[in-house]
């Protein structure tokens, strides 16, 4: 019952299986090889485009490294206030970006809304050379609240950031686990609803250390590699990284593995529910937030659950957590079992 | 014959079994596993004193990073001019230590001269707050040349860095191959001879991406957690980095692979001194480098040889590549055979 | 009647003659210089203790380079959400400080309250090394809102501060306007109230460019010279820095010239009560905030009257700036003369 | 006979008499007001075309607020190695650029010649992305050395570099003083022969502290009022320091300030060589550097002068420092006098 993040899960068996074939013989270094070749082909043919791939073993880099090629260093980020790059990266968009400013915004459900945006861009613009201004969108794929952008919301975030000039990142940390709760293709969740650049994780859906850095217009990809390699984030046996992906991405391998993490936080979502524990927020990706009294945690935590409590400023209207409560995260991944979803709840009614 | 790099070898066995065993179950995530509390307390052993360790996926990152932790930003670093920092890293001390100074110095061999050193710290020593000051020396063991330092070498340039006021950094990206060479054991060639931090290299060596960041004084490893976390060096899936170090350390399994490249180079070594072709520099880890006429190099790669030419200035006295000429860099690793290195030798006589 | 503010007006007479009869002969450049050193002295005795000093030429570069100091690029500094260094700087602290974290934080009457600083520690406290923790604490003193912390509540703030090992710094842009406020000492107000390093502002009170960065704990200001080097504030001719400030010092001169902004904004603040526009905060420096109706606004431009509106979430309770109204700042100087304050408010009435 | 530096005279009567008139009334401030604008003109109508200025207060400043303009942070600076930005800056192009990296390279009477750039920018270019490639060229005009470049020598060296797509930078701390000794025009000297930004320094040429940079691309200054506001630079009551700017362009005040230290240079020199003690280079700026036996040293310092002792390594081919002697520069400004000079030089016979 090991609920505490998707990091804790290892790898894929088809993604561990890439890795040994990939250890047969010698391969150029750095990048140089034919895996990463292929890789970088396959991910043109997914999102339907030419695209630019820059693959580093972290969530943390991807989202950084691609943060600051799109943002100035005098230029603000605007993104939700409990994203990951505000809250769990130690300042890595900051350092990456020279000291650029992260803009944290509210939102119900780690989203944010139209509006939101709206009002934060005009404060954010302007008083010129005395402001941060903003300078680009974060977006978070699925969120961290578990929520997702629909396509249509995604396109109206988009649109209003280009109108005043900014890019667009998302972090798609659990980019899989979004798209395949979406009836929409990967290009249309990304550059065609306006994103300009992706960190594409395949780290928590199950690969060992890889994540793409996706430039949806290659031109403004010029010296990623440099910035990239001067952060210490180009693998010398890059050919075990692409090996990753490689394996992450055939035979809709990533989209299977993302359903059914999914698919144990629905399990997961119902079983709670129907035990009158009700989720907080939407379960849409492979997140489930709840609230418990104290009094269950240890209990829930002495029968071998693993999870950790969190605080949130973007509860929906009218919930907090009281004295008596806490707000527990449930991750599920590919690699948990329909068994041990059940236990935990079972845990509860007893 | 891939002779390139030791980064084109791919993944010694033991290490690769040691990363399909770490599959098994759940594992806390960003280093919180019992494989990283292990990996800690091996390294403590081999080094003969507490120690502090953080490991990450690569050798640039794990030269910045240790590099940035021991110097200001308005700090200088010595180092050998032709050494990775200086001229492979794409900047990557100067960007993690904000714009500190890589002060390159001559030294035939890439080896520093305690004469050399001297004069470099009464020059950028003073002037204050005019110039940059030396902070920090940095050295590589085994050099960019495939020289080594004696044991007293080492002790000699740090005691002189020392008296001075400056931290010591060792660049061991080779650091095994330079070990088996010396008849010492890992405390003497390093913090008993007065290296301060280490960067201590599994890649090169036979691992997939591991590079272990040592301190040897504890308490100067203070918040190196936050500057790794926020470099995004900080894997989620720690325990797979955890393990490539267990079964690199394990049953002298790092000697082992080491002493092997080694003997390639020496038999390489040998093989070419019998054709004529005798080594530019000493060998003493592995790699060899050999002053070719350039009518062979196009003979040798369509022979299938794989290997990069260089430039030096740290040649030995006397020598220089001329017109006709270029100086090859021949890298063994523990995938080399020797069948490869003598066909390679026989190249040169046919 | 110039309210923009205390920028636009030029340099006290003391402080203009002193750079000219400071251009007698040579003196040697950055600071070397006897005036130079008598200021450091000057200070010692005004803060009754030994302080380290260093001048730069803009209050910017002053918060920054103070900031940088006490703050690793991993920490956070606690500030009010619309304090300068959030607002108006461009993000210089955050380029200076390497990327570090300004955490803006709410207070009406852009005041911290105790409470709000204590939730702030505790919420960026501890889950390192993932989240970015306070590590210090900015005030700013006369506030952005011209309101000014007591000297009990700069102590409650610092003693906070302190017990969670983090700095204070005090932005004191208008310090001499608080002082004069209060009836206390600068050291009480300042190092014996908590603070470690103060931004001593010269600049808005009267002098051409010049700001005194003092570190009350003179071991804290090592390496300092070179930390303001390096950002190019190091001003060679400094005997001329030096002497606005010998002359700000002397004879009680910035005393008198904030008492006599401060006159003004109380005469501004009677005046406009009288008429029916009471201040929105507390008028306690030289800073008078009204709220206007739209329509008066262009009948005072075009009387001559300069001033820029503001908007600001942290007036008090139940005041809203409503959809005909607009929040006026009215800054006084040393320049502004009682005809000015009283033609202005008369322009109300008419 | 004070020839430690320029920075060591006071400001000059015409520049300090503009400052007193700036004085009166109030003006906007951060460059809003009208001198600002006139500063602007003047400039473009000095260097016969648009050009974009940003003034600052240092002439470290102005380097790296330019260099860091038109280098990325993974760029290479290529400069004469004695340069003031390597030797004398403490790092702060590598602060401002982010980490880029100076690359110093060799040239008697510290001036770069053609073929050492040509193989420099060899040298630093491909091998991409591990090694920093060259994309700036810095030159100092007039040089360390107190040489000059000739206009076609300055044209030779942009043309080699813009073809090889490095910008050129100006550091003109000496600016005048070089022009004045050509036959040529402000434009002639710099864009047309290849100048991408200029920092045009007053300071040492008798402002109190005024530097500007000047892009003669307006294009390629976007955003640089942000830069310079985060680097603290913006200074706020900016009408003083274009009002030293105003003064000194005016009537050709600052030709007739430079033609004076020059003149007093070339007198110095002339007295010099006459007692046997002729300059190692060619004074042809404000910059006399002699070699004198240290005996002569306390002489010279007993009776009242003042200098500087310099280390170089760019002598002229045959010259080195004795063990008994020592490399002496003598500055001149436009507050050197003619009596001080002789003064000087008769003191060698005696």
């Amino acid at each position: 019952m090991n609920f505490a993040s998707d990091n804790t899960a290892g790898i894929a068996p088809e993604i561990l299986d890439a890795i040994i074939a990939a250890n047969a013989g010698f391969a150029p270094g750095y990048g140089n090889d034919d895996t990463t070749r292929r890789v970088e082909r396959k991910l043109c043919d997914i999102f339907e485009r030419e695209v630019a791939t820059f693959i580093a073993p972290t969530g943390t880099a991807a989202n950084a490294l691609g943060l600051a090629h799109i943002t100035p260093p005098w230029g603000g980020v605007l993104c939700h206030a409990e994203s990951h790059i505000v809250t769990d990266e130690c300042g890595a968009p900051e350092f990456f970006g020279g000291g650029l400013k992260l803009i944290g915004l509210p939102g119900v459900g780690c989203k944010l809304a139209v509006d939101t945006l709206r009002a934060a861009i005009n404060r954010y613009s302007g008083d010129r050379p005395h402001q941060v201004n903003a300078a680009a969108l974060s977006l978070t794929q699925a969120s961290e609240a578990g929520t997702i952008y629909r396509t249509h919301e995604l396109a109206a975030l988009c649109e209003l950031a280009h109108a005043h000039g900014l890019k667009v990142q998302m972090d798609g940390a659990r980019f899989a686990n979004a798209l395949v709760r979406l009836n929409a293709s990967p290009a249309e969740v990304t550059w065609k609803a306006g994103v300009d650049v992706l960190a594409f994780g395949a780290t928590k859906s199950g690969a060992l250390a890889a994540e793409a850095i996706v430039f949806f217009d290659p031109a403004a990809a010029a010296f990623m590699g440099e910035r990239r390699k001067r952060a210490g984030h180009l693998i010398s046996k890059h050919r075990f990284l692409a090996a990753q992906f490689e394996a992450f991405l055939a035979n809709d391998c990533w989209l299977r593995l993302a359903c059914h993490a999914n698919a144990m936080a629905d399990r997961l979502a119902k079983n709670l529910t129907e035990v009158g524990r009700r989720p907080v927020w939407p379960v849409e990706a492979n997140l489930v937030f709840v609230m418990l009294p104290k009094s269950l945690d240890s209990k829930l935590k002495s029968a071998g659950a693993t999870y950790y409590s969190r605080h949130s400023d973007s509860l929906p209207d009218g919930l907090a957590i009281g004295p008596d409560q806490m707000l527990v995260r449930l991750v599920t991944s590919f690699a948990t079992t329909a068994e041990e979803v059940d236990r935990f709840a079972r845990l509860m009614t007893v």
